[in-house]
């Protein structure tokens, strides 16, 4: 692996185990055993790494949200888009903790975080278009799928930082992503009411394997 | 005014305009023209600050989630509660922001925000029971209105970070306390399928008036 790679590696590591605002290049080129100036050499500054880690993010979820056109959208196809979604937030889980204070610190991930954002409520307006067109929901006015899309963006943008909050686990390394997945109970939620007869029984079963186990020991 | 309170209301309107992460409690000390020593007379740390704003927070959204029992819930009551909530959030705004890290500085405030948010959801879950017995919205299993109250709460509490990030406002300061009601229309699109006959009219000519501007901008 080329050093620029092994950088960019050891960082989102890093970022993941202890918070992006714990970590300076200084502690990255330690972990890696090479100089400071050796990392200098690849990235003038921890932004530079930040902005980097989020262009492979991004690449991820583009890959993952690339909504196929030609052919009718089955069950399986909506459970690969709600488990990738959440496999990415997890593999880059540092990045919505901080997300408001990395975009105040660079106007090029403010940008692209921007357009980034655009372009998957546009994927999930999609996956709900396409939803329809199969016959697994209701066809529903633009206005409310819009609406719709924008919430199930807020619901999944939020379930990590609801679970690390109002949950009050001791440290972040005692989140799993078998409970980050849980979110998609969540998620599905949010379709319950527009489910057709012919799909409900199926949406639900697939549902309930992520019902919040947390949630439960609370009540 | 007490300098206690002073202390206080300073910190919060510093806290809200330049982010908590950006105030010592030396600019607070600055701001009110009082010597440090003074400051530490009354609060020992900038965590012991945060602390108070946060128990002043907590009584506010008490109080204003004190859903009266002995009476029929309104439209009326409804909007107060949406209007109340937004207003809490925009008057300690600071404080989601930022939300992770102070919970993560502070044992106290950890445990007691986690208290708050199981407070909040309960109160929620009651508004949802009192609609359905006012005739607002259908009745619902109560698997169904735990998770629907959960996801009420996620998009209230990720619509801020959505205005700041997802469309890219060059500095806070630019949010405005009626973009931040703009939520109002999300959570009221949560409770759509849900709607009686009697009430849907209404309800969804109330949701119309918090409708996104910026949302039409983008699209």
């Amino acid at each position: 692996m080329k050093t620029r790679d092994k950088i960019l590696l050891a960082s989102l590591e890093l970022f993941n185990e202890r918070g992006e605002r714990n970590v300076t290049t200084n502690h990255i080129a330690a972990h890696l055993a090479i100089s400071p100036g050796n990392l200098y050499y690849h990235f003038r500054n921890k932004s530079d790494i930040i902005y980097e880690i989020f262009l492979e993010y991004e690449k991820l979820v583009d890959f993952y949200l690339d909504i196929p056109g030609s052919r009718a959208l089955t069950l399986e196809d909506l459970t690969f888009y709600l488990e990738s979604v959440f496999d990415g937030l997890w593999s880059y889980r540092f990045f919505h903790r901080d997300l408001e204070y990395l975009l105040d610190s660079d106007p090029r991930l403010r940008r692209d975080y921007r357009e980034f954002t655009n372009r998957c409520l546009g994927a999930i307006r999609q996956i709900f278009e396409k939803m329809a067109e199969a016959g697994i929901i209701e066809h529903q006015p633009v206005e409310l799928r819009e609406a719709m899309s924008l919430n199930v963006w807020l619901v999944i943008t939020n379930w990590m930082a609801f679970l690390k909050t109002a949950h009050a686990l001791d440290d972040d390394n005692s989140l799993t992503l078998t409970e980050l997945k849980q979110g998609i109970y969540q998620v599905l939620t949010l379709e319950v009411p527009y489910l057709t007869p012919a799909y409900r029984e199926r949406v639900m079963a697939l549902r309930e394997k992520y019902r919040p186990v947390m949630m439960q020991a609370e009540a």
